[in-house]
């Protein structure tokens, strides 16, 4: 046990939120509670670092237990979310700065790749300064790329959704297959096929010609000839071809099928719910005359809380409170991990791994998951996948519409006056 | 009570489906085994009309009970479905012969405005012809577009699943609003508004800066400037600017938007997943340098059972009761109807219309619900809305996934011989 560091703690949300994204949240604010000779006030801050850095608080300890409660189910970034990456030293010593300020000793950052990054400058930069205060990343991404953790929350929820509506589309085709029925669904991914895997566990076990028929990835260099192919090749045994797709395809030279010259504030390459379904739907068009349907869940994937996955929601939750169990103890510069035990039924601990490890680190899909066909997935990845999505989390429905909460507790005051651009 | 009329009975799907429409099927199959007086054989159709020129039959009453009851909450057309329209005299009378062969006296005829025409014309050729039948028409479809009846089965179950999607996406958006996000959702209807106008819904009570901002309808003529202004006045007051489009936009002249030449076996334009989102897309992207997020729900709307309305449900089963009880009763030529009492609180009761005021008829949505502001819906739809996704049908998960069922009985054997192309 460290020395006892005494001071507020502050909860905070980046990147793109996932469906479990405030489940993460509620297992930070119900674990600090309990830790009142540690933590004072619990602080929530709004808009990510961004809004860090201008002082944007709030006090969750204010906020009632059945919004707490309700954060387990509500989708989207309750605190408010940014995509901004601090830039220069004097960004750090602004964020130090403002937790001086506040007498912030704890830091909780719920993010993916880029926020890992974000977090474990903070921490050194409070090292260097000397400045006392503990630093945990919370894994957060449906994209499933964070290394060292075996998933990471949101992912779970996403394949639920999309494998879910994977079996009913393949209900719906399969009695309409008095023709050639193409459907291309395109799912979030655009430099892994971890979602687009993931549609492969709606295929019924012993069900070999249930949908998803082939699913493209970004880690397959996309072919249009074997495309074709692949595609008549089902429409031989099949009443109709269900292809997923990732948004981000690339061809054998790795650039993106579907060009965009956007970027993201990260550099990454933007994607606006992509343009990868009409790309093969007028491939496969202009070479075989059949035209498809296209569905394209965009960031109804990310949000669809209404069918989570009680797992995944646990240990989002199990993630918070792990992460304050940490800082309590005295860890800094790490992020929490879900560590999958080596055992025949599912069993996931939280465990912790240092920020170094993981900021900008990207976990790629394991292409021994992938058969040699390239476009479905083998027992192995079934065997990783399942678990993440069993059971369901109960949304709670008012006048036949979830009942989402919002949080509405007071703004802490701001300490240093005027807000600063960073 | 007229004669009683002893035989067989057959039950068929036609057109696209929605998420209950096999709740219907359940009701007729429930219903029909109580009047074994009346009742012999409980055949399913395969395929619509168009496996019924071929004997295409399974023996229902042989499926066990918990596929009947699976029904409830399976979507897609659990028999089989078809788009395809009987032209010549001789397409009727080979009907009427198959009928007859397999002494088929009930016939009911799950489907939209073009499947009651065919009902209709069925009934005419047996009544010419002096064969026993009796046809009754049940209604199904998530356009909502059939006259006479209050609304149809299958669209509380689709605006249901829209609306709920639509403020799982105000979540996510809400907490991402740090720059102007435009967001584009595409939902079905092709000539009519009655799934967008779902959409508004979402709104929770009190809270008019709830999305969907703007609502798209085929029956408002689309004005590029006029649209850039509404989304422009949007961004003024809110943080993200949803849109809500049908699949169907028509300019001033009635045009389609995104013009397209190709036809369905009924004549319709036939709309692939649509093209609004990315035209909707660009003008914005031209005119305000704002790029826009996109979400085509596509068929998913149409099988989203996992996001069904429990009142959809119900009626649409309640439906099936009607009309076998009805045909019983020795009604022909006639469609169920659902219809809406004049209370305070919602009842629905079911009646009959005649199918020749329905066949081939539209009902238009109601012009005084669309508010002035061309992109907005009034009280009044509300109103009549909200009663029709009131409670949640109860899908059962295993392993993660909806457990569908699948109708498996054995085939009729065939007494005419070969199958008869019509």
């Amino acid at each position: 046990m460290s020395e006892n560091l005494i001071g507020n703690c502050l909860v905070a949300q980046s990147g793109g939120p996932t469906s479990v994204i405030n489940s993460t949240l509620a297992g930070v604010v119900t674990e600090a509670l309990k830790h009142e000779d540690y933590i004072e006030e619990i602080y929530g801050g709004r808009n990510g670092i961004q809004g860090i850095t201008n002082e944007e608080f709030v006090n969750l300890a204010e906020e009632s237990q059945l919004v707490i409660r309700g954060l387990r189910y509500t989708p989207g970034p309750a605190l408010g979310s940014c995509r901004f990456k601090l830039k220069k030293q004097e960004d750090y010593d602004r964020v130090l700065k403002v937790f001086e300020a506040h007498n912030i000793r704890y830091f909780f950052y719920i993010g993916g790749n880029d926020s890992q990054d974000t977090s474990l400058k903070i921490h050194e930069a409070a090292v260097a300064k000397g400045q006392p205060l503990r630093v945990i990343g919370l894994p957060k991404t449906m994209d499933n790329d964070l290394p060292i953790t075996d998933h990471c929350p949101g992912y779970g929820s996403v394949i639920k959704y999309v494998a879910t509506t994977i079996r009913e589309l393949a209900c719906d085709h399969s009695g309409m297959g008095n023709h050639d029925l193409i459907s291309i669904v395109e799912v979030m991914g655009r430099t892994a096929g971890w979602v687009a895997a993931g549609a492969s566990l709606a295929k019924r076990k012993d069900h070999p010609h249930d949908p998803p028929h082939i699913i493209l990835m970004p880690e397959i260099a996309f072919n249009p000839q074997k495309f074709v192919a692949d595609v008549q090749n089902v429409l031989k045994s099949e009443k109709f071809c269900m292809v997923v797709a990732s948004e981000g395809l690339v061809d054998e030279n790795g650039n993106y099928v579907t060009a965009s010259t956007k970027r993201d504030a990260f550099g990454h390459v933007a994607f606006g719910g992509g343009g990868n379904a009409e790309y093969l739907r007028d491939i496969l068009e202009k070479e075989t005359g059949i035209g498809a349907k296209i569905t394209k869940l965009g960031y109804a994937q990310r949000a669809a809380a209404h069918c989570s996955s009680k797992t995944d929601s646990d240990e989002a939750f199990a993630s918070g409170v792990a992460a304050v169990q940490a800082a309590i103890k005295g860890e800094s510069g790490k992020m929490v991990t879900l560590l999958r035990a080596d055992s025949s039924d599912y069993k996931c601990e939280t465990g912790l791994a240092s920020l170094s490890e993981i900021a900008n680190q990207v976990k790629p899909f394991p292409s021994q998951w992938v058969n040699e066909d390239g476009i479905s997935l083998n027992y192995q990845f079934h065997k990783y996948a399942t678990p993440l999505i069993a059971g369901e989390v109960q949304v709670p429905f008012e006048n036949g519409l979830p009942n989402f909460v919002r949080i509405s507790s007071a703004k802490v005051e701001k300490k240093l006056g005027e807000s600063q651009t960073v």
